[in-house]
């Protein structure tokens, strides 16, 4: 659910005049995304989806997030073009927010992931990889280990409440993880949130990516462990080898993971779900009971974070052994 | 906000393979109408909307709305028209839910509705009057006089505490109303909802009546009573008289209203505030905190009563004098 801001339509008509898009014949609230307000507009030239950044998006980002949607979309991988205004501008305001008008990607994301879907969606991640390898901008991962500390910080009082024990099993997490997190790894733009909802489908073929509002500068592979945890586990939280063998041999199709990559894979697909479970435990503790923002259960990634560390080897998760 | 149900791409691809509607290629959960689940689809063969009826509506009254927007639109009038499986069949069944596949009416609802728009919905409520004539279905009133003594019934014991001396200003209505209804006025098909965001423009042009889940049989200059209620007034309550002129004389230039029609329309336009008051009272006293649905303000329409208590005769309201 996510339209926080209702807009008139003649402020929106007269907003769009600003751009080559033809004239407004209609525009619905979507549900969809957590962080903005999205509208599917109908105009005389098709189907457009804007965007108005509510406060949980950083305006100075905007140009970041923005110019990578350009750059991939040159570079010819399926993802939203933001369109510019007559006057070259991508950034807005409507309602007092900061807003953009981008392209609309026909496709369905995933409900249920199937193998296929794991395959393509392991591609798609490399080609955007090598696609942004010559992107300018650059962002910090701002849920990078500095990040989650931060939050753990904001969260662990309360956290045995939720599951007894949760403390003492978060903290020693952080000593793993913090104490041998990889150093050099091929970094490059990373997506950071590349779950079944942002990857739109039409039958088994990948139609575009979306939602790149997380995205930053980081090490590649950890865009693929991210993609381990959002893909290839069932609901009960049981990793799908045949899944995880796919989206690999996917991914490794277009761009090789090295041999360093695939040895930092366990602890980087830890260091995700420790990333995952502490956004949520944070919602959970936060987020006031009937709000419209669903809440998530906190234990699934303490579930994925307990599979990692059984974890000795990138072939249990169905890497090719070299 | 109005997605209650979610639905799988798969679920949706192979329900769609029972109508004539092309390819599946996107669906959006959209946040229009509050009583079900909407959805906007693009196929390859264009734009529709699949409504998941929720429980507020009964599954036994939808022959009567559906029938009826297929009714109007094969006379002409610019409504949704329900989309017929290849079976023969309008009524659906998905996640549980009855559902219908309707055509997407391009359009805007007016956030600020302006006299051209008040001419524009006179005309199309008289259109919609005159295409129901012949409508074989009935279905009674369920929120008229009786309807309205059932809510109040359940909000009374609180309606003090909502707004001091309520208790006693309703039940002065109740019987004022309820001993001069009228009864012998013109009947037929009425929409009974139809308040800007159930109306679609293009510009200045209509382009399309919406959401007939409250139609029903009852007198015809209830409508246009609900329709002064729902288009005439500014945001501080005041009549605005011309908009009143517009409208009545747009539904005049369609079909005439007649002398005893106009001498009704005072007290029909407070027993519409009096039924709009209430169902908005017993949200406000049922909804919870923080629910997805926004609570609206019963005394918006105490204040339409007391107006409609002050007029005496529908000249006030811009009714042309014969």
């Amino acid at each position: 659910m996510a339209v926080y801001t209702d807009i008139s339509e003649t402020e929106l008509g007269a907003f769009l005049r600003g751009y080559d898009v033809g004239e407004l014949l209609s525009y619905k609230g979507i549900a969809e995304g957590t962080e903005n307000s999205n509208f599917l507009l109908h105009t005389t030239q098709g189907s457009f989806i804007l965007t108005l950044y509510e406060k949980r998006v950083d305006r100075d980002d905007l140009p970041f997030f923005l110019g990578m949607m350009e750059h991939l979309a040159k570079k010819g991988l399926s993802c939203p073009l933001p369109v510019h205004r007559d006057d070259g501008v991508v950034i807005g305001e409507l309602a007092g927010r900061p807003c953009a008008v981008i392209t609309f990607l026909e496709g369905m994301w995933p409900r249920r992931p199937t193998v296929t879907h794991c395959r393509e969606v392991g591609k798609a991640l490399a080609q955007m990889h090598l696609a942004g390898a010559d992107f300018p901008l650059r962002r910090t991962n701002a849920l990078s280990v500095d990040g989650w500390q931060k939050l753990w910080a904001q969260s662990r009082s309360r956290a045995d409440d939720v599951h007894p024990g949760l403390v003492r099993e978060v903290d020693a997490e952080f000593d793993a993880i913090a104490h041998h997190w990889p150093k050099d790894l091929p970094e490059g733009l990373i997506h950071a949130d590349l779950f079944p909802d942002n990857v739109f489908f039409i039958g088994d073929r990948l139609s575009g990516l979306i939602d790149f509002y997380f995205a930053c500068n980081d090490m590649l592979v950890y865009d693929v462990a991210t993609c381990l945890n959002a893909w290839c586990f069932e609901k009960d939280i049981s990793f799908n080898l045949t899944k995880g063998t796919a989206l690999l041999a996917g991914y490794n199709s277009v761009r090789q993971l090295s041999q360093a990559e695939l040895d930092a894979l366990p602890l980087l697909a830890r260091g995700s779900a420790l990333r995952f479970m502490l956004t949520r435990l944070y919602d959970w503790l936060s987020v006031s009971e009937g709000a419209l923002v669903k809440k998530r259960d906190p234990m699934e990634y303490v579930r994925r974070l307990r599979f990692h560390r059984s974890i000795r080897s990138a072939s249990e998760y169905g890497a090719a052994v070299a």
